[in-house]
């Protein structure tokens, strides 16, 4: 059998999406069914969705289909959303599980409050891909923020998150967010130098549109975004499955990061062996103690203002993400020192 | 379909175990095949494992299958051993992922190290369940302690782990080690009152045999052979999946111990939502404060005398392991208080 990313049964009803369904994305949207898509194979289970991908070879996670809401194939990928029995509507990119409506709180809320709850006050804070707007909807609940810009390669994307997970793109209401379509490491080379209170890399994997955001010439256009002392948070993949890629975006961060290299993780049911991993470092300037927050969002009156509380972060949480299983600890501690 | 647990597809090629493969279980072995057995469907993906229940609907988790190596039927339950091919040997019981080579080392080293550092000197542990000796590799590794009894309710679990995973069973080589094949419940009822220092209930989930581990009568029996300020950890399910059992074992645990009541969780990809939680409660007597713990095994010299050292397991997760998402927190705490 062929091991392709993301497969689904041929046997699924597939809805034909109506033109006004997704602003912007009915150009280009492949309609023929799930069963004539290039990745697509019929030995699954019927009426699942498989996520098999050569990143994590010889395991699937799958989640019972009720409808595939969205299908579409946009300039950089293949675009789908369905709505699933017991995890809400799923988006999926290249064949892979980016978001559950169930454990989304986890990831959104984890890659936004670790650094900014980190640093005081921050005030300019600049999103790399997060195109679903989950990032931007938790950035809006620190009120020192006065811009939140969001660079973004896939107007459908953002289209698809705004038509199905309007919970999620609720982030791209706030007046604060300038959005920009287009690729994330040109806008930050056009970046002023030191900029930013803090950045966030919200990216897929680095197979496909978002292989650029784990190299070091990237990591660089980021600290010279950065103000001294500024912090960037970036998807850094799982100590199970990826303890030879976190290696080599430690030693890239801790040549160009002049202040603090740090690795945290989190639990997300839907992502690959059930965890992810953050990259955050600070630039030179400002000590950045990470691992103990210093502007805790949890008690703030944020909270209560806030439409929806946080379902999963907290100050407790915040440090014990720092905390490495000892295989892990071992390799990342030999490349941040 | 049918949702049944654990399916595999039928395709595989399955080996005739011989009667000399795994002594004690070859009379009631079934080997006819993985398509004849009555769990088992075909839609699944050939040549894969796939782990289907009631308790965890909707979503599946795949192994791909190089070969399976055991299948037996015992008075208790379905008992499969398979190839994996990138997480090592794997042990399936009634369709459930138990163990994996890949992962083990996350669940053995945290059910038992939990309680084992948070106390001093423990001297006398029993073990119910964990029939496949991982937890009494770890309980080994500390010196203080005396005597292991074990009680394991299944011979062929016993049997298969001997003869497939030498790496976990090598728990039972320890000469403090007392193997008791039997009921757990009727076991601990006969136990004089305060002998354990230590109690690690290492079970399968609350469907099957292991039911009357997460009953109110059962904890009560559990608290009585514990010394006082002794400890008992638990398997207690997951904070994705199953909040409703935990919050029922949390308010049963509260009005049994007299002591802490606490809730820990880690990773452990192989098992359902990739996490997995633990109950840790003290009775009535000196004061147990498990989320700081006194009796550090990891800069022990322990470690150096081990065969194998600890890969999961160091202080800083041990901390880390009781901090919980706020969706979880809010529940628990509510019914610890």
């Amino acid at each position: 059998m062929a091991e392709e990313s993301g497969v689904v049964a041929a046997d699924l009803p597939v809805k034909r999406p109506r033109e006004e369904e997704a602003d912007g994305a009915a150009a280009t949207m492949e309609v023929d069914g799930a069963g004539k898509e290039p990745n697509c194979i019929s030995a699954v289970i019927p009426g699942w969705f498989s996520e098999i991908s050569p990143m994590w070879p010889g395991e699937a996670h799958s989640l019972k289909v009720e409808k595939i809401l969205f299908q579409g194939k946009s300039d950089f990928q293949d675009v789908m959303v369905f709505q699933s029995s017991t995890y809400g509507k799923v988006l999926v990119l290249d064949g892979v599980i980016q978001i559950t409506e169930r454990d989304e709180c986890a990831y959104q809320e984890m890659i936004t409050h670790l650094p900014l709850c980190s640093i005081p006050s921050p005030k300019k804070v600049l999103v790399i891909g997060g195109g679903d707007g989950g990032v931007l909807r938790e950035v809006a609940r620190h009120t020192s923020v006065e811009q939140i810009d969001i660079c973004e390669i896939d107007a459908m994307v953002v289209d698809v998150s705004k038509q199905f997970f309007p919970e999620i793109a609720v982030g791209f209401q706030d007046p604060r967010v300038n959005l920009k379509i287009g690729d994330g490491v040109a806008f930050l080379k056009a970046v002023p130098e030191g900029t930013y209170d803090a950045i966030i890399v919200d990216s897929s994997d680095p197979i496909g549109p978002a292989q650029e955001l784990f190299e070091k010439p990237f990591f660089g256009s980021v600290a010279k975004a950065l103000r001294p002392g500024g912090v960037v948070c970036t998807q850094a993949e799982s100590i199970w499955l990826h303890m030879h890629i976190i290696e080599d975006i430690v030693a890239n961060c801790r040549q160009v990061f002049k202040g603090s290299v740090n690795y945290a993780w989190t639990t997300v049911p839907t992502y690959p062996s059930g965890v992810i991993g953050f990259m955050l470092c600070s630039t030179e300037g400002p000590a950045v103690d990470f691992k103990h927050p210093i502007n805790p969002i949890d008690s703030d009156e944020n909270l209560s203002k806030s439409k929806r509380p946080l379902r999963f972060y907290n100050r407790e949480i915040h440090s014990a993400a720092f905390c490495l299983p000892s295989f892990a600890k071992k390799v990342i501690d030999s490349k941040t020192k």
